[in-house]
């Protein structure tokens, strides 16, 4: 390779990376994937190799597996789910006079790839040499569709630079791609080899279809593609199948100065039930949509789609450019996340690969749905909708654990359990309040009846239920949650996590409150008045435990009590934790791996007062060590809260540059997106100071001196409006729609067309909280703010 | 089959089987089961079949297999370990007249196995007619011999009961036979199909040896038989040998009213580390010495040793037949786990089956050794050598899990902790108090100076450095051991438990009396003047959780603001528990498997009022469901403590007739060794008083109504003496060595030839505590007491 690596470019409307690092493919094909939250394309080059880890997904389809244990116990799942690399399409590969393009060999004189966010495509230049000196310019441009779901295209375009060249592409489809494990890392997917068996296949003319069904968990899906050619005469085309492999041949000899462009269209699908017939012809309406809307027409679709995003969601960053790029390309993500998944889950890595098994956590509700809810909220709905399509499942588990209600899972595809440690999965039942949660704040948001009458009030009942069963009263009258996790994954199974109760008092109100708006609803669900008095006592007479002697909340009961863990003796290379301590060491100790009371903090804040979060934010500052993705954005929005706002401008640059910065050194399994979501919540809920307790949107703005302008938009019930912020004034703005209430620094207000101007108060935050030894956040220095990100890791070529 | 199914006969000296029974073949082959703590042969009938598992044990010979995690961590172990059923030399065919001696077929007009004490053998007796009407009686007896530890032997007689008949005998060597397994239930081993490698075989006359090597773990193992033969003239022989099968073939043509006797002598041998040779040798000269000695010789020897036993060990109980013989059965079966392990370890199964993978647990040094301490106290020294042995394992593992000193494991058979679910293993760091204390008791028992500069000083230092680094103190100077694993597994990682915090304090005080008594040792451990004393320190200031509202002590911390089990609502079907409920549940809840504070009333008494132990006790009996067979013991001795004879007389009965029963339904994979250890307890320390803290004896004897009369024998240091409880007096008489110093009821006194005949204080314990709804134990009622155990449960011939 004669080009040097440059890394990522900084720009305010893309993701550009100049030059090719072999050893970087992997982080690359994560950051330049494509989806629309129902199918997932990695940035894997056209031509196959090199490449890091090939991946095409389908938002739900998944291969079971058995949950090995040495020492099983009841209720312990049984089977696993893994997201599948399905059939893939983007595959074109090419010989140049009988030389494979290959960029290992011969030369590149040029490559970069660009992912805009405007456009939604990602489109690859390379100027190459062969090992014998043929020389060809390859401009590539591919897009997942947000318009039409089941549509991937890619105009594939080459041009003979010196001499004529006989040029012969190959278009395949490709099933059960050999793919290498990252085992040994519980946090990678385990590789699933050959997952595929071919039930059908099909090739005429320029068009071909692939029909497989996994072995054990029996989802059927097919792919199909057709092409167009635009070349010099003396095409010679050729279309072939096999069980595994469909490819279009296409030979053709190319003079200097013309070029071939094959623009190739594949259309997804898949189903627990259609059958074969139904499937191919799923497939090949997609394909027929495709066609006639035609390549250029998607293009414009797709700018049209963003255009309206962008308008309603866009955020903006005055000095500091690279916080603004990662700002954007976050959004972008958590779009492809969850602009089409229409009732399926949004996996903790989006569709960008394939860690955590593709499975969806709790990051969801919690970090990516309050960016979509006040951006999207037609994809916030559909994600809700997932959730309450496995309401039976989480009934049947809640049943098998001896509980009332619903117990959604720690992590699945499909709604089931596939959590194989339960301390850290099943017991941190908070995760059926965050759902809750999310539930309340898209209802507050849009007061959309039909999906509260629909899914809504149902799942707050039934998340409702479940903590009445899980909790008790004490002698002194107190409602206990005993013996559960909380967020941080470096304590477990604990009585009265302040997080979990605080959030599951909240379930019950809500629960009450939904029941009170749809009484048929509630009739249904055999919801009584008694039972919501029952709540309504619960949740105001849950324990909240304190520790007077500190003035701070334990995250726990007895947390405060517990040793503290002796960060100055812990080298930096022992980090994350859980690499080289035992959970025994981490639970039983002061060491918290992510905002847990902190979250609290901010997602409860009405329960505390300003006092209270500035020593407890404090606390565990000091306690904290950052080892999860989750964390930075949360304590961006509480620093910023408690009036540090240069430690939040700290966070938010580590949050909003988790994936383009790989900061966890896993980007290569898929991008964080409840870190990318953080990098919303710290500008908004951080700087913003939005909050929306209670359904009331308040915000409480002040910037960091680093930052001299920051601009948000939402949009709530049919209005849009935009949140303009400088040092010392606020700027609010009806974009459309009615006026919105809010409250300003606590002063309520409203916001029309005609700009609102408002003063920000000056706080006093006193000395800022320290942290761990080694784990504060990388300041943000100046020299990172100008400079583009990459650049200061220059390194020699792949 | 002909004969009806009649069970255990009940008789003092013996235990007696008549009848067959196919399907409870498995629970006799368990009580059945010969060992000598080195060789251990389950009771399988000498032609294989019919049969339930069979199983012959070496100690301390175990294959390696990966443990399985869905979801690893660091610091699991990644090795599990467990019992092989090694080269079987039990195996003596016959043919009479061309039909195969099988007891499914034909008819056996009489069949019975008696299990003797005194004798310690096994004797069978079968009057058998073949399908085609030729009658044999069978007679065998079979040893594992107590004072030439590698050495089994076996005599089988036959004889014509009416026609003169030929017969031919098989007598085996079987290496690799086939068994099945029992999975589904974590508690069965897992089966391992031919774990055994032939490295050498040889066979020449009457005599054949096998040497295998295990897979993975790379054990050694030799096994030879030779034999005696007695039968009329006209005999032919024939010896062969293959890679797992030695036979020894012997054809006769037997007149009626002759016989013909085979005596068989089996030698054993195993070794991580010697050869081929050395290993064959080993065993060869095992069979030279049990061929000079001879049959005679060997029971001669077996018997004077086990006289020598009982005069030590004995225990009578006047009015209770059954318990009488269900504690002598015990004590055998504790004597043959311990006898000759010679610094092996005792596992929670002894070496009579596969259950528990055959691994060694707490359960030795808290129940078994307490009785090998006071009935043979070399075998308590040599079970604690072996925990000597696995120092270093200990000490590695400690620095795994980033703590000082020596973590003993959970589970293990080579000192490497084997516990795939850290929460109720690794967590139970109980266990190193444990070790500690049985250390402490042995030294106190006996004063052995000898085992304390060489093992015991090193073992308690080390374990105390342990809780130095498990602990801290808190703000108020209170020293906390927080995260860990009381005996009760139906709780876990909690904070301090009580039951570890009183063990850990005696361990740090025992630790720094140790080092006095003996300097040298401490000074080359680097345990300084200042190190005892924060030892001392921590000891004196160690936070034992009260609960002041209820007047009774939490289990751990919080225990008692857990909810209530719903035990209403608990099926007896749905017991055990931990079959049908989730960790989760049981785990927040007051629920309790086993006496865990319960046991802390017993071991750690001195640190409780009378009126404490009996306010605890009756909580915890309210909560306890006594799912494992670790708790009835405990419970008799403290509920006779409290006055509640009867309550404890059930219990006792309940721990004596645990497998003689199976009341765990579990007896097929071996003997409950704590359970049976839990008879003596339940006897000597319930009915006895007996409690040893701070290395005095002291007793307060007290009976239930149902007994007339109990005596037990006992050695301190070199003296043996005897205690006989009635009604109204007990009775102390020594029977050899010095006076013994002990207290009655609290008062001092000597113990001498001179019988001490000392008056029963009347003590009103109050109503009786309760327990949940239908775990009450059993009511031991008249018809138990007078009629054999097995006529309750009569049924059809299996």
């Amino acid at each position: 390779m004669s080009l040097p690596f440059r890394g990522y470019e900084c720009s305010p409307w893309e993701l550009r990376w100049r030059g090719l690092a072999v050893d970087q493919l992997q982080r690359t094909e994560s950051t330049f994937a494509l989806s629309n939250g129902h199918i997932g394309v990695r940035g894997t080059l056209e031509e196959g190799e090199p490449r890091g880890l090939p991946g095409t997904y389908l938002n739900g389809f998944y291969e079971e597996h058995e949950l090995p244990y040495a020492e099983a116990g009841y209720g312990y799942p049984e089977a696993g789910q893994t997201v599948v690399n399905v059939t893939d399409g983007k595959v074109i590969r090419m010989l140049v006079e009988d030389e494979p393009f290959d960029m290992r060999y011969g030369s590149a004189t040029a490559h970069d790839r660009v992912l805009d966010f405007r456009t939604g495509t990602l489109t690859r230049t390379t100027e190459w040499e062969s090992p014998t000196g043929r020389r060809v310019r390859v401009r590539t441009q591919r897009l997942v569709s947000f318009t039409q779901r089941a549509v991937v295209a890619i105009r594939y375009e080459v041009e003979p630079l010196e001499d004529d060249l006989q040029l012969v592409l190959q278009s395949d489809l490709l099933a059960n791609e050999p793919i290498e494990s990252d085992a040994g890392d519980p946090r990678v997917a385990a590789a699933l080899q050959c997952p595929l068996e071919s039930e059908f296949t099909y090739a005429q003319h320029y068009r071909a279809a692939l029909v497989h069904r996994t072995k054990r968990s029996g989802l059927r899906m097919a792919a199909a593609m057709d092409h167009q050619i635009e070349s010099p005469d003396g095409l010679r085309t050729e279309i072939a199948v096999e069980n595994d492999l469909a490819r279009l041949t296409v030979a053709v000899d190319v003079p200097r100065g013309k070029r071939v462009r094959l623009t190739k269209f594949l259309g997804y699908g898949w189903s627990a039930q259609r059958s074969i017939p139904a499937l191919r012809a799923q497939v090949d309406a997609a394909l027929a949509g495709a066609l006639q809307t035609g390549w250029d027409g998607l293009l414009a679709e797709q700018k049209a789609f963003l255009d309206d995003f962008w308008d309603t969601a866009d955020i903006q960053i005055d000095g500091d450019p690279e916080l603004q790029q990662a700002t954007r390309f976050a959004l972008f993500h958590v779009l492809q996340a969850g602009a089409r998944g229409e009732s399926r889950a949004i996996p903790g890595k989006g569709l960008t690969g394939p860690g955590y098994d593709g499975h969806a956590f709790w990051d969801t509700e919690s970090f990516v749905l309050p960016v979509l809810t006040y951006t999207m909220p037609e994809a916030a709905r559909d994600a809700l909708r997932w959730r309450h399509s496995t309401l039976d499942k989480a009934r049947d588990r809640a049943r098998q654990l001896g509980l009332r209600g619903a117990a959604f899972p720690w992590r699945s595809i499909n709604g089931a359990e596939c959590s194989a440690y339960w301390p850290a999965g099943t017991a941190a039942f908070h995760v059926s309040a965050d759902i809750a949660d999310a539930v309340a704040r898209y209802l507050a948001a849009t007061e959309d009846r039909e999906f509260e009458r629909t899914c809504g009030t149902e799942m707050l009942v039934e998340t409702a239920r479940l903590w009445m069963s899980l909790g008790h009263y004490d002698s002194h009258g107190r409602f206990r949650i005993d013996g559960v996790t909380g967020p941080d994954e470096y304590s477990a199974v604990a009585d009265n996590n302040v997080y979990t109760n605080l959030m599951a008092a909240r379930n019950l109100r809500e629960a009450a409150a939904s029941c009170e708006r749809i009484p048929q609803v509630a009739r249904a669900l055999e919801a009584t008045e008694h039972e919501l008095g029952t709540w309504r006592e619960a949740a105001d007479r849950m324990l909240i435990p304190y520790d007077r002697e500190l003035g701070v909340h334990p995250q726990s009961e007895g947390f405060t009590e517990h040793a503290d863990w002796d960060f100055a003796g812990t080298p930096q290379r022992n980090y994350p934790l859980l690499l080289n301590y035992p959970y025994f060491d981490l639970y039983r100790k002061q060491v918290v791996k992510q905002a847990d009371l902190v979250l609290a903090l901010h997602l409860c804040g009405d329960a505390f007062t300003p006092e209270e979060k500035t020593r407890d934010f404090a606390y565990y500052e000091e306690r904290t060590v950052r080892d999860s993705s989750l964390s930075a954005g949360t304590q961006a929005v509480v620093a910023a809260e408690v009036g540090h706002l240069e430690l939040a401008y700290d966070y938010l640059g580590e949050a909003a540059l988790t994936d383009l910065r790989d900061v966890h050194n896993n980007v290569r399994n898929g991008l964080h997106m409840a870190s990318l979501a953080g990098a919303w919540n710290g500008v908004v809920a951080g700087f913003g100071g939005m909050r929306d307790h209670n359904g009331k949107l308040a915000f409480a703005p002040r910037l960091p001196p680093q930052l001299s302008r920051i601009e948000f938009r939402m949009c709530l019930r049919d209005s849009r409006f935009a949140v303009e912020v400088h040092a010392e004034r606020a700027t609010y703005r009806l974009l459309s729609g009615k006026p919105v209430e809010i409250t300003h620094h606590g002063k309520a207000c409203t916001v029309s067309e005609e700009p609102l101007s408002l003063p920000i108060p000056v706080l006093d935050p006193g000395p800022p909280p320290r942290q761990p030894t080694g784990r504060e956040p990388s300041r943000r220095k100046p020299e990172h703010i100008r400079r583009p990100a990459g650049a200061a890791r220059e390194s020699t070529p792949g």
